[in-house]
C-alpha cells in the first residue's frame, strides 16, 4: 500500500475486516509493505495495521516479489508513476480515484493495466454502498422502466469557510482538479454505473475563493454541469466543497418511465424508491424509505441482520472483497466494480466539463480505446 | 377575471379570503365579472364564487368601467391580448405566469404596463410562501453571508406515465414552452428573487415523449440548465413533468459564505436553515427544520398561531393581499412581489436556455429596458 | 357562533369557504349572530366575518329563531350552559372539544342532544385531515390487517418556557384539565376513531410548572398513559405543552398484523404507510411517504390537484362541510365525524386517566348510555 | 468468549478492530478461547476470528489462566452460571444484556462482580452511539435545562408476521422475558443514562401472538409503560417486536426546560437538537439534524472525518474500547459505560413493569445494594 492518510486507514481497515467478515474470504490478505514519505509516520502506521515492512521509497514496494496487489491510496500526483511501475511488475492494482489527474494520464494507466493483463480496480467505493447496488439491480431489472433522467450532486462543507487553510487538494499540479475530480467524479461514476455512458458534457467550473490562508487556489471549488447519456437520457451533475451544513452529501435521483430512485450518502443505508404498487385497490403511493440492510442486500453476506446499519468504511470492505474475489477468479471487476477503464472514462467526462467551461459550449466526448497489445505466441 | 380552471379557483378563493383574513383588508374585492369560453361553465363558476356577471367575450370585461383590476388566469395564449387591452383601458393587472409565451411577448406586456402607469403583478406565487419569504429576508440580512450558489429543481409527475393523454399545455402555440416555462419559470423567478439577476444560461431542453394519446407534443417535458448570476454566483436549474413520485417538488438550496437554506414545496411550511450557532461551546450544528408559521412570519398577520400549517392556496391569499396593498398605495409590488418586469426577465432566461439548447452553447442574456414613454405635459 | 378567538376565526373561515369550495354546497351558511363578552371586539369580529348581528349575551343568540345551527367555540366553561340552551331551543349544535370539562358534564350534553333529536358534532377536526381519513379507510379495508397497537402523542411548546405567562387554559375551573383535555383528548379521539373503543386507562398526570407569572397553575401540563382497547389491542398516549421545538406535533402510529401507518400533524398532508408490496420479486419495502392530496382524497372534492397541500384551517372546512351535509340529511355525523357521544366518551377516558393518576392504578371505563327519551306518539 | 451467534460476531469484530482503530490501543486483545455448544460450528467460528482454542464446555474457559476477560454473548439462560464462575476465577467480565433473566439473578451477578473486585460491564452498547453520547453530554452541560420528560420506544418487526417461527427468545425459561427484557431494557438503560434513576413503573405487557409455528410463546411481544424518575421527571417507554416497517427503531426524545433532543437508531449518526439560538435577531428556530461524526465526537478518536457514518457494529468497538481502557486503569466503566449495577437496575425496572401489569397498579422500585464484602486484612 502506498499512502497512509485517512484513505489508507480506510483500505487497511477493510483488508483487516475481510479476513473474518467475508467468511471464508476469497483470499486472505497479507500486509507486506507500506510506503509513506515520512519515515516515522509510516513506521507507526505499519505497526498500527500490521504491515510487515515500511519504506519511504515506493520503488522498493513495486518491485517486491512478495507483493501481489498494489493498493495506491497516495495523493493524486502519486497515482500514475507508482501504479505504472506496479503494472509493469505484473501486480494487480487498486488505485484510488481520480485515476489520473487528467484524462490522458488516466488513459495511460488503463492501457498499461490492460497490457499487463492483471486485475485492476479504481476506487469508486460508493458503487458498494448496498443502497446504490440495489438501485443498480432495480434499474437492470426494469423496475423503474426506461431511465430518462439523472440528477446527482456531491456537496461538502469542509471549505465553506473562506478562512479554511490551504491544503494539497487545492493545488492543480498535485490534485489535477478540485471539487470536480475529487467528488464530482463520484457522481459521474454513479451516473455511468446506473444510467449508462455519458456522451456529452457542458458545465461551469468555478473557484469562489481563489485565495486561502497558506496560498493561492488554482482548482475549482464548485461545479455545475449538464450531461447527455447514450440512448437519449439526460442529466445534471454538480459538486461543491462550499456548502455549509452538507457534511458529505452525495445525492442522486434517477427517473424512469415506471418509477424513481433517490439516495443520500448522509443516510447511506437508505434508498428512496417510488414504484407503483400493483395490489388491487392500492392508491397509497409514495416514495418508500427502504433500509437496505440484512442478508442478500449487503454484498458481504455475513454483515448484520436487517436494520443494523453499515458504515461509510464498510463500503470499502465490500469493494475490496469484490476485488479479492476477482483476483481469486470468482468474478470480474466489472460491471459492479469500477475498472481502470471506468476511471479513465470518468476522467474524460471531467475533462469535457472543464473544456466546456473554458469554451462556454457543450463538448462531445470521444472515448479512446486501449491499444490492443498482442502478446507473442 | 379571465379563466376559471383550477387557477381561477385559487385566485377567487384568495380574493374571497382576503376580505376577512387580512383585517382590515387594504381593499375589499368586488367580484364584478368572469370570462370563460363555455357559457354554461362560466355561469356556474360565477355563481360559485359570486361574480356579478359572466361573459364569454373578454372584450366586454376589459372595457367594463366597474372593473379596476383585471386578473388573467387564462391559458398562456390568452395572456397577451386581453391583458394589453386591459392595460390600455387603464386597469391594474394581475397575470399568471408565464407572462407571455416568449420574451418578446412578455416584454410587450411589461412595456404596456409601464406606459399605462398601473399596478402590475405577475403570478409567481411561491414568493409568498412564508418559508420563501423568510429565506429572502435571511439572505438580505446577511445571515448566510454572501451567496455563491443556487440549485433549484421543480419536479412533477403528472406526465410521468407515457400514456398520459394530450392536453393544451403540450401545444407550443398555446403554451409557449413546456416544463421550462410552466414550472422551470418558477425556479428561475425564485433564483432571481433570492440571489439576483441571471446574466447567462446554458441548458438542454428535452421532449422525452414526443407522442401522447391525443396528439404530438411539441414542447419540452424536461430541462436541465446551468445559470450565472451577476456578481459571480452560479447555479443549476432543472424541471421535469416526468418524475414519478414527485407530486409538486419545487426545491432549492442557496449556499452562502456563512450558511445555507433549503426548501421543498411538498413541505412548504418548512425552511431548512444552516447557520452556525454562536453560543459559547455550541458544537451541535446541523440543518434546522424551521416551521415558518405564526404571527410575523406569514405575510397576512391574521393567520394562525405557530405550528398551524398554511396551504398551497394560502400563497395566493398572501400574494393578492400584497397586490391589493400596492393598489391601495400601501407598498410597491416590488421587491416582494413579481412585477411584469420580473415576468419579462424570467422569460428572457427561459428563451436563453432554449437558444442554448439549440446552439449547444452558453447564451448571455441582454435584458431590454421598457421604452420610456413621456407623457405630454 | 359563540366565541371569536382564533378558533372562532377558524370556524368562520370554514363556513365562508364552504360556500364555494364544496360546490354545490349542501347548505349555504348565513352568518346570523356572533356572541362575545367584549362589545367592541365582538362587533369588530362580526364586521370582519359578515355576521348580521353581534351581542354579548348568549341567551339572545340561543333563542333567536333565525338560527338553525349553534356553533360554540367559546372557552371550555362556556360549553355546557349555552349549548344546553341551544339544544333546548331545538338547534343543531357544533361544540368545540373538550365537550365538557368533565365526563359528567359531557354526558349531560350528549344526553340533551339525543333528547333534542338534532344533529350534534364535537369539534375533533383532525378526523378531517385527509391523511387521517385515509388511515381510517385503510384500516377499515383491512390493509394493515388486525390492529394490535396504537401509540399517539401530542406535543406542543407554547408553555415550554417556565416564564410563559398565565392564561385561562391553566385554570381548572375554566378549562377542566390541561394538556390532557386540550390536546390529549385529540389523541384519544383519534385512537378511538382508528382502533376502537378504549376500555381502560392508566397514566400519570403532571404539572411541571405549578407557578407561572400571573398565577398558580392547577391543571396538568404533561401526561403519559397506557390504554387498553376492546378486542385486545393496547396503546400509549401522551401529551405535553412543554416540549421545545414541537410546535404542534400530534403524531400516531398504528400497528397491525399486515402493516403500519404513521402520521405527524406538523406534516399533515402526509401519511407514512408500510404495507408489503406484492409485486413478484419486490423486496424494496419500506415506509412510504404518501402525499394525501388531490381529488378523492380530500373530503371536499373541489380542493386542488395532487401535490397541492391543504392547511390546518382546511380541516375545519372539511369538518363543517360534513356537518352541513348531515344537517341536510345527506349523511350521518358518525362515523367519520365526532358526535357528542364521541365527545363524552373521550371525556370518560380523560377522567379515567386522571383517576388512575390519583390512585396509581389502572381504571376500567364504564361508559354510561344516554337515557332513552321516548317521544309521545 | 462464550457464544458465537450474531452478537458474538459483533464482539469479535470489535475486538479485532480496536487493535488498530484505537491507536495505540489501551490493551491489545488476544483471542484465547471460544465456547459454543456445537463442536463444528465453534471450531469454524474460532478459525474465522482467530481464537487460539475452541471448546464446548464453558467450565474449561472460565478456569483458563490465560484468560483475563470473559466475554459472555451466550443466550440469556447462560448469562448467570458461567459469568459467576468467571467472577469467582477473578476474571474481568463483559456480559450482554439482559444481565440476568430476572432482577434477583441480575443482583446476584452484580454482587458477585463487586465481591470479586474486577472490572464488569453490561452490554448496553447504545450508550456508545456517538449521537447518544452527545445527548448525554449536552444534558450534563445543562444545554437543554432541567429535564422533565423522556419518551422512548424500541420497535422491531422481526415477529410482525404471525407466521414467523418459534425461536428460543420466545421461551421464558431461556429468555427471561420478551420484548421487555430484550429491547425494552435498552430504552430503560438509555432513560437512566440520560435522565436519572427510575423510581416507579407502571405498564401493560402483552403477548399478541401466543402461538407460533414451532411452539407456544410464553413471553411478551409488546409492552407500553409509564415511568417516574427521581427528582420528578416522568416518561413513557414502549417496545414491540410486531411493528411492520420498523426494522430497528430505538427512538427517544428528551425534553428539558431549555431544549429537546431526539434520536432514532435507524438514523443512528444523527441527533435532533432543539435549543434556542441566541444570536441577536435569530428567529429561525427548529430541530437541528446534527450529524454526530468526526474527531471529538465518536469516542475512538481515529474514526473518520466529519460526515463519514459509523455503523451499528462500531458501537461495540467504542464500547469494548472503553472496557479495555477501564481494565487498563485509564478510566472507570461508569458513568459512560453500563456496569453490572446498571444491568441489575434495568432488570428491577423490567420486573416492576411486569408486576404492575399483573397487578394493574403502579410499582415503586426499591433497589437493593450489593452486600459489602470485607476482605480479611
Amino acid at each position: 500500500m502506498l499512502g497512509h492518510g485517512f484513505m489508507g486507514s480506510a483500505h487497511a481497515h477493510a483488508l483487516r475486516t475481510i479476513s473474518y467478515m467475508a467468511w471464508p474470504p476469497p483470499l486472505k490478505p497479507r500486509f507486506v509493505e507500506l510506503v509513506g514519505h515520512r519515515p516515522e509516520a509510516v513506521a507507526e502506521m505499519a505497526r498500527r495495521y500490521g504491515f510487515e515492512r515500511a519504506t519511504t521509497d515506493w520503488r522498493v514496494l513495486v518491485e517486491d516479489p512478495d507483493i501481489a496487489l498494489f493498493d495506491n491510496v497516495g495523493p493524486n500526483d502519486l497515482h500514475a508513476a507508482p501504479t505504472l511501475a506496479a503494472l509493469n511488475a505484473g501486480k494487480h492494482v487498486l488505485c484510488e480515484k481520480p485515476l489520473g489527474r487528467t484524462a490522458p494520464e488516466s488513459h495511460e494507466l488503463w492501457e498499461a493495466a490492460e497490457a499487463a493483463g492483471v486485475v485492476h480496480m479504481c476506487g469508486f467505493n460508493y458503487r458498494f454502498a448496498p443502497a446504490v447496488r440495489l438501485a443498480r439491480e432495480m434499474i437492470a431489472a426494469g423496475e423503474i422502466g426506461e431511465v430518462h433522467s439523472f440528477r446527482g450532486t456531491y456537496l461538502q462543507d469542509w471549505l465553506a469557510d473562506p478562512e479554511s487553510p490551504y491544503v494539497w487538494r487545492l493545488d492543480r499540479q498535485r490534485a489535477g482538479s478540485g471539487a470536480l475530480g475529487d467528488i464530482g467524479a463520484h457522481v459521474i461514476d454513479l451516473a455511468r454505473f446506473l444510467v449508462g455512458e455519458i456522451v456529452a458534457g457542458d458545465g461551469r467550473v468555478r473557484t469562489v475563493f481563489p485565495e486561502r490562508p497558506g496560498g493561492p487556489v488554482d482548482v475549482d471549488d464548485t461545479v455545475e454541469a449538464t450531461v447527455e447519456f447514450e440512448h437519449g437520457a439526460g442529466g445534471a451533475i454538480s459538486a461543491s466543497r462550499l456548502c455549509h451544513g452538507r457534511r458529505n452529501a452525495l445525492t442522486f435521483e434517477v427517473s424512469g418511465t415506471k418509477g424513481s430512485l433517490a439516495f443520500d450518502l448522509e443516510r447511506m443505508n437508505e434508498l428512496q424508491v417510488y414504484v407503483d404498487d400493483t395490489r388491487p385497490g392500492a392508491d397509497a403511493q409514495g416514495f418508500r424509505r427502504v433500509l437496505v440492510t440484512g442478508p442478500g442486500r449487503t454484498h458481504v453476506e455475513q454483515w448484520w441482520p436487517p436494520g443494523h446499519l453499515l458504515s461509510w468504511a464498510d463500503t470499502f470492505v465490500n469493494e475490496i472483497h469484490h476485488l479479492l474475489r476477482a483476483i481469486a477468479g470468482e468474478c470480474d471487476v466489472a460491471p459492479y466494480g469500477a475498472t481502470f477503464e471506468d476511471g479513465y472514462r470518468a476522467a474524460e467526462v471531467c475533462d469535457a466539463i472543464l473544456r466546456s467551461s473554458e469554451q462556454r459550449a457543450c463538448q462531445r466526448i470521444d472515448y479512446r480505446p486501449a491499444r490492443t497489445v498482442t502478446s507473442p505466441a
